[in-house]
């Protein structure tokens, strides 16, 4: 018996464990696939490059195959790249982080859809995507009772399994068994008009089961892995991230003093992942906190630490994207984290009921701000795509507070990430409250855009760029008919059309 | 007795009245003073004239005297006229509709905190405002206990009665007092971290009580009035507005058919106010539906007729802006409509857990849109605010279908409504779904913006435009590095550049 035959408990599941070569033969060209996987975490390891191998040979035979493609998030790159390479991927969606697929989308070769991830099932589940033709899912196991174990990640995995017509399970041995017991599935949704109040009031709150149920009927194939995820390790925070993070403190102390915020345990905390968050994160642990809670998408490894400490008391997410030492250290404390750490469905993590109900401080990355507080998440220059918006607007849009992070330049002080107006526009002037700079944090609440302005370029611009973003402010507050949000549409985009001309936003 | 005394039915008030010149003495310069109002139904009508009269007389003498005015939404306009006339107001939130104070504030004379509507209580009880140092709110009586009851808006008044620290009440007894019981007012929101479920799960949940409370120490005069709200009467649809209100009426039948609305019911419905809005209800009137729901802002005439004739069983609003035909049928026929329509806080008329839980059908207007489904629904050319964003935002963030409507141009074919980039984002392509013009509709769901673009220009531009904006859009995806989202941002306000520039968007 194969370590993960030993997990798969159930005899039905058993007879169909087949290799991956064999499972991928259940997918067809034109199918909409449906795969498990969020920011890195559980991403089908052996099916989806037999996939995009069977895709490469079925080319090279004169056929045409391209599926599409719906995940959790970003899913792990290597993945994401062989399904680009053989240019096997017709429709995305609803996020991606991976440069050959970005590029194939930025060519206008692979159609992208970029929505909320709170929305994903809820629009499957409408069929807007057409038919599910196959779900391939990464689980821990499968219990004696025929329920799934989830894996790392849960993203839309509950919702795959409920519509996909087919379903291959890849049962990963690599998860730890004693993960079981983290992950709340909550099956209490439901298409209007049959929708319920979901009864979460605290980010620790129980709602659901431990495993997902199938109907066994649809599952075609199982498939045996053993093989760990990519999650990235941590990087120290730079120096710029240490200053955002600062300022993000200072800005928590300034609210708890003035009543707004509970003092020891602030309110739920949402924060993006990279550099900056792990900052935050890190000036948290430090600080005079202690049993704050997070409800966020993704778990990394600087999380786990606070954890310990003490200085959170409870974190919700998605998914768990730990590094090894980080897992290593998770499984070795699993039955204190499972009392501290819990995984919900994406519909759940980024709910807009939960999100507005707990009241949570939203604190993303972005590409850039303009000064009237306008945010672009998600296309350099207006035009080309990064990532996708994710969850940022799950957040920002119905949390309590909603802040926006970024080092105030980009390439080399090449770029500024303040700019007179921004050319894409993820999260508008009503749904921003805060941007954090190294430079200094805007606080925009209750200012009108002409006082916005001032706040937005003196506090967090470079001060390379601050005099020509006033100038700007000036000759467009000047103008005839200047109105409640002065611009200079002829000059709107002048600091991204420099940039474009001559490869700088710098005025020679 | 006066009428008034006669609805002011317990001592400790009857002994407050005072002339509305004797209650604004209790208003200060600076002061920041919350009215009732929303859709101009409700406005003060005694009090906020006599406020601009005192203010006037203030500065005849050499003092300066501005408050800070905080409403539902809009007010009558004679009331927001008049006090902008008087430069009275320094800042004002959340929504304006009123030329006199729509000036002021494009010029940068009074400031303007232009927020979801769904967002003010929670931000004033958070203080983001400031002090609320009086509220002015009208009211159609006071119960032998203490109670108020409403009048014919609700809007914020719950809110501004908590938080005041004085209050004066607006005795109007202008209105019906068979309203009585049409209010449902919530009591049960907090801040966080103390929310809990709102269990609202159908649209004629009664889910508060009728009349609001409030201690009587903190209410420093009540003033008589009887005068009515200045509602304006409908307009009947025009062809534009009434080919709109078809292709919606086709929409609807195209997804009842797909199986993604009930046939009869759909899903509760929110419009907006204005000719279109009525067009569409009237066209649902004429269709094949029974027992329609309504979860919205304003209830106008036009729904009467539908909740007469059985096409809306329950429509739920926070404001009853009726013409004085529409409230006289009101009043005849109270029993029956007080089965069919309630009155609600609008932070609960708005709210997103409830307009997610309900799958909200959001229909409203808009200036225009651009190739990609961008919305701007506030700013004329980019820079003069218009009313402000209201709840549109809270309906089509969170709503189950987000629509937007507006006529294919304005001003006589001069603008058009479709433009290859909007100089000011209310909504985003995030967050629309469905784009409707007299020429068509534009279904986005599930489209990239290279796809949508197409789809929009097709369906939703007028004809004069559609060569240029398909124009533009070839050009930006044949320039190099074109992108996901193509754009020339150099040409991207030329439409609204070459209308500043020669009074219409047509080239010559």
């Amino acid at each position: 018996m194969t370590p993960a035959e030993a997990r798969v408990r159930h005899e039905t599941y058993r007879n169909k464990i087949v290799s991956a070569q064999e499972a991928v033969q259940w997918i067809r060209p034109g199918d909409t696939v449906a795969i498990s996987g969020f920011a890195s975490a559980g991403t089908p390891k052996a099916v989806t490059p037999a996939l995009a191998e069977h895709i490469r040979r079925t080319r090279a035979t004169g056929g045409d195959f391209r599926i599409n493609l719906l995940t959790g998030a970003s899913v792990a790159s290597d993945t994401e790249r062989m399904l680009a390479d053989v240019d096997g991927i017709a429709l995305r969606m609803p996020y991606q982080a991976e440069p050959t697929a970005r590029g194939r989308i930025n060519e206008g070769r692979m159609d992208y859809v970029d929505i909320h991830l709170s929305h994903v099932a809820q629009q499957v589940w409408e069929g807007y995507y057409g038919h599910v033709d196959v779900a391939v899912v990464e689980i821990s196991g499968i219990t004696e009772n025929g329920e799934l174990i989830p894996a790392t990640s849960i993203g839309n995995n509950k919702t795959w399994l409920d519509v996909a017509e087919k379903v291959i399970l890849e049962v990963n041995s690599w998860i730890p068994a004693a993960m079981d017991g983290v992950h709340d599935v909550y099956y209490g949704t439901a298409l209007p008009p049959n929708r319920r109040p979901i009864d979460l009031t605290h980010v620790e709150d129980r709602i659901g089961q431990p495993y997902f149920r199938i109907d066994p009927e649809r599952v075609v194939a199982v498939v045996e892995t053993d093989r760990p995820d990519s999650a990235t390790a941590l990087t120290a925070p730079d120096a710029t991230s240490q200053a955002i993070a600062e300022h993000v403190l200072d800005f928590f102390a300034h609210e708890v003093a003035a009543g707004r915020l509970p003092a020891d345990t602030l309110l739920p905390l949402q924060s993006g992942v990279g550099n900056v968050a792990n900052a935050v994160l890190a000036g948290l642990d430090s600080g005079p906190y202690r049993g704050l809670t997070c409800y966020s998408e993704v778990i990394q490894d600087g999380m786990l630490d606070l954890v310990k400490h003490g200085t959170v008391r409870f974190a919700s997410a998605t998914a768990l994207a730990l590094s090894e030492a980080g897992l290593n250290d998770f499984v070795e404390n699993i039955d204190f984290y499972r009392d501290h750490i819990m995984l919900r469905p994406q519909e759940i993590s980024n709910h807009p009921e939960i999100v507005r109900r707990l009241g949570i401080i939203a604190m993303n990355g972005m590409l850039e701000a303009d000064v009237y507080g306008n945010v672009n998440s998600t296309h350099v220059m207006g035009t080309r795509i990064m990532n996708g918006i994710g969850g940022s607007g799950d957040f920002a849009r119905n949390g309590y507070l909603s802040m926006f992070l970024s080092p105030s330049t980009a390439r080399g002080g090449a770029i500024s990430s303040i700019v007179p107006m921004v050319p894409h526009v993820d999260h508008t002037e009503h749904d921003v409250q805060v941007i954090v700079t190294e430079q200094g944090l805007a606080d925009l609440r209750a200012l009108s855009p002409r006082r916005r302005s001032r706040v937005v370029v003196e506090r967090c611009a470079h001060p390379d760029y601050r005099a020509e973003l006033l100038d700007y402010i000036e000759r467009a507050e000047a103008a005839p008919g200047a109105g409640h949000t002065p611009h200079l549409l002829g000059e709107a985009f002048s600091f991204h059309e420099r940039y474009q001309r001559t490869g700088t936003m710098h005025a020679s």
